[in-house]
């Protein structure tokens, strides 16, 4: 999960802009993408998804908070998701970051309900 | 953060069932959908994603894990979040729940940032 905090505001609201960097990511990252679909709300904000092999990239932004929040989901030890956080920060020219990773699926408890 | 363990073989590899609860999870937390998008992996698995006015609902599925990893992203209270949990439980047949909540954007470093 990465936060990015004091992000150039135009930016945030472009969501041209905003698809061609979060793909632009997701290569850096060494994803395969598969399909991405991006959302411009009214009056602001956007909202968009690149759908990977490896599970997914997403973003929402804030552009009256000039904020955006972003998952990268991978399922793959492959991908270097911190390569993408990183880009995008120098993208959105952000100016502060919160990264949090987070494991998903408990192997036993796969296990002991299979 | 939904986890659930357990599931029905089947319907994780079903992508038109996927898509028909995910949907339904979205509509039970009063979400409102703005479009969708699932895809069928070789060979199994699943991937989905419901974006909302609210954020997005996605889904990923492991058939041969018998598991699947749920993100209910929302910007807005009045969305039943834990109601989307409960049916997808049950409409996946899980034996087992992991649920955990991230709050997202720090408002103070919003602030700071701005």
């Amino acid at each position: 999960m990465l936060e990015l905090y004091g992000c150039k505001t135009a930016y945030l609201n472009d969501v041209e802009y905003i698809e061609k960097i979060m793909l632009e990511a997701a290569q850096k990252a060494k994803a395969t993408i598969i399909q991405q679909f991006f959302h411009q709300f009214s009056p602001h904000g956007i909202s968009g998804t690149v759908v990977i092999a490896e599970s997914h990239i997403n973003i929402h932004t804030w552009p009256e908070y000039n904020f955006a929040a972003i998952d990268i989901f991978t399922c793959s030890e492959d991908m270097d998701a911190l390569k993408a956080c990183a880009y995008l920060k120098l993208a959105l020219e952000a100016k502060d970051e919160l990264i949090s990773s987070h494991e998903r699926g408990n192997l036993a408890r796969i296990m002991s309900n299979e």
